[in-house]
This record gives structure tokens, sequence and C-alpha cells, in this order.
């Protein structure tokens, strides 16, 4: 087992999750929590079309050198938005167009779409959390200066919860841990072993596609519950 | 309460269920049960993609007076099958060609889209059971022959399990009743109050559309299983 530091800071919250749960530090309630729903577990649904997240180079190629993105609508994430920018997809199948680009840019190019996108392009994207790009799919990718053909990053966003650190320590949880969420409605259910992701800055949601969103009935600022553990 | 066919069908399937649960009746494996997997909560998936069930009369508008739906691959449930012919839907925002109708025929013309089928139509169709069709919406059919407009009809199908006489009295399930069925993967989870419909001839299989297919990382043949009631 290597010391690093995402390995660290897990066992810290480990830690700090137990010390909590036990009654060993009170539990104080923190602004997050104070702001939040009456139950705590409650979180809001945050509903992702199709999109592309691009690196410097990729951006260079597909919108001409040194061009930058241009906000149109901030996602609730912190810092992150929809830009005015589209770009063309196309496989072997068949073409995907004004594909959104999301900023800000990012170390790779990353290519988000759903399953019967990936039928419609002929690409089998794997079921993937963001930034996770080993051995995935490339694609051809068009903007209005020219195309680039990548060869890793298509990926189906495995459905995960987006959590302020306050929030995760007032429920125990620390980042990577999994969790069982519930939904209601006719086409309800229970979604086993949803991913947490903790940081700050953060806004509490829980990401799905739009598959996953029509699938369970859900649209954007649904909410939907995580089920503490027994 | 009004004593008609059906309530009495659901009396005596309720009396035997509980006869079966508390070992009053000695349950003796049926040929079904014999023929099944091992476990005999297993249930196999089958995939949905859009169709519609034509009338005799809507038939006769689309495809010319006195034609007959030519058989083009059978389904799982007996005497059900796919057709050659295909319709287009139009809707007050899109259309749809290439929609396969699937055979019989039936008493009342039925859509069954998805929900981003609907999004591409502008038509919003509601969660049924197949056959509840009050207060739908309708939409403009096309065929070779003719088109003509339904008033009602358009769904999205509610995920369903059909079931022979012999599983259900095997596994003390009467028809209408709802269960949760369990979805293993990374996109898996419970999905709850599936409704069982109990008829013979019939296949056991556990109905979903295409979105909920890639939502919950299924195809068709993949097992599902139902949760025992605790």
């Amino acid at each position: 087992m290597q010391l690093n530091e995402s390995l660290v800071e897990r066992i810290l919250c480990d830690i700090l999750a137990r010390t909590v749960s036990e009654g060993l530090l009170p539990q104080t309630p923190s602004a997050a929590a104070v702001a939040a729903p009456v139950d705590p577990y409650l979180v809001p649904v945050g509903v992702s079309n199709r999109h592309i997240h691009l690196s410097r180079a990729d951006m260079d190629a597909l919108f001409g050198p040194g061009a930058s993105l241009t906000r149109m609508k901030a996602m609730k994430q912190p810092g992150h938005y929809a830009a005015k920018e589209t770009v063309t997809l196309k496989g072997p199948k068949g073409e995907l167009s004004k594909v959104r680009v999301l900023g800000p840019m990012r170390g790779s190019t990353q290519v988000e779409i759903s399953v019967a996108d990936g039928f419609s392009l002929g690409v089998r994207p794997p079921l993937r959390q963001s930034g996770d790009l080993d051995d995935t799919p490339g694609i051809e990718i068009v903007g209005p200066h020219g195309a680039v053909t990548i060869q890793r990053g298509v990926i189906a966003a495995l459905r995960h919860i987006h959590m302020p650190v306050a929030v995760a320590v007032d429920l125990g949880l620390c980042s990577g841990d999994a969790v069982d969420v519930e939904v209601s409605g006719p086409r309800g259910g229970i979604l086993s072993g949803v991913v947490v992701r903790v940081g700050d800055p953060s806004t509490l949601e829980m990401h799905v596609d739009i598959e996953e969103a029509n699938a369970l009935g859900l649209k954007n600022d649904d909410l939907v519950r995580i089920l503490p553990r027994s």
C-alpha cells in the first residue's frame, strides 16, 4: 500500500467519521446543515446532457490557437459553466452535432455521452467516473477551426454525488464512499453504490445523465435520499 | 365493492398464495419450476424499443382496408410478434419514422415511446401499464395508405413482469402484485413496485424500455431478481 496524499486524507476522514458516529466528538450543526432541508440525507438531482471538456491543446485545434471559452450559463458546481461553444462528434456509425463544451478547460479532453448516444455514434462508452480515462475509446471531434481525433476519453458518466465537506462530516461520509440512494415515484427504487465526491467548494448534488433521469422519473432539483447506514 | 371476475380471481389467488406460504398445501415443484434456473426468483429481461399496437380500424386507414400484418419475428410472449410494417409518428415538435408495429391487432391503438421520444415529438407520454389509456395524449400516425390522428393512446410503458401461473403459484404471487426487483452491476439497485401480470400462456420476462435498460446497464436476457417478501 502506497502512503500518498489521497490515502492519508481517506484515513483521516475515516477516523473523523467514526469519532462523530460514536459520539466522541459532539456533532455540532454546521452552517451547511442549518441551511439544508430538514432531512439532512436529501440530495437535489442534477441532470447532465451529453457534453465535452476540452484540453488547452484540443481547444486550440478546434477553435483556433489561444481561443477561450465563452461563459453562457453557470453550473451548480462552483466555477463550472456551460460555454457558448459546441462541437460535433463523428463516430464510425453517425455523428452528433451541437455537443456543448463545459468550462473550465481540463488537463485531458473528456467526452460524456449516454449509452444511446454511443449506439448512434458507433462507439461503446464504458461507465466511468470523471477523469478515469484508461482504456476508453477515442472519437473524432470537429470544431469551427479544425478537427482532432482523440485516442481516448469517451465515457458514459457513472452517477455520483458532489458533497461539501461540512455535509460529509455531518453524514459521516468520506470521499470515495459508496452510498445507496432512494428515488421515489412510479419509476423509483434504490440506486446502489453511488460514489460520493467530497470537496470544497462544491454544491450538494447527485449527477445522473438524461437516460438515467428519464428511466427513474427524475428531473433537475428533484430530491433523492441517501439511505443512512444501518 | 363490485364482485367481478377479476376480483374473484384475485381473492382466489390470495387464498392460494397464503395456503402455499403457510405450508398448508405442500408446494410441489411444477414443470416451470423444474425447468427454471436454480434460483426461482430470477427473471430474464426483455428490452422494448418504441412500437405501436394497431386497432383494426386504424390498420385499415394506415395500410388499406382489410390489410393484414406480416409476421417478421416472434416476441417472447406467446402469439406476439414484430410485424414487417412500420409507421411514422408525427408530433407537434418532430417525427419518428420506422416505428415498428407489433401484432396481433388490438381493440385500441396504443403507442409506446420513451420519455426522450416524447421530447423529440413534443408529446408527454404518461407512465402507464399497457391498456390503461384514459387521459393519455393522442398523435398523428402516418402509414403507406393514409394517416390517422388518434385522440389518445400514447404512453411510456411502466416496467412489469410477465409470469406464467405455475411460476406465480411457486412464488406466492398474484396478478397485480407489486414486487421489488434487484438489478446487479455498476448501475444496479432495486426497482420498487414492479407490477406482476400473471397469465397463461406467457413467458417469464421483465419488460423495460430502452432508456431503462441503458440507465440500469441491462440488455435482453440479463437476469434480475425478485426480492422475496420478508
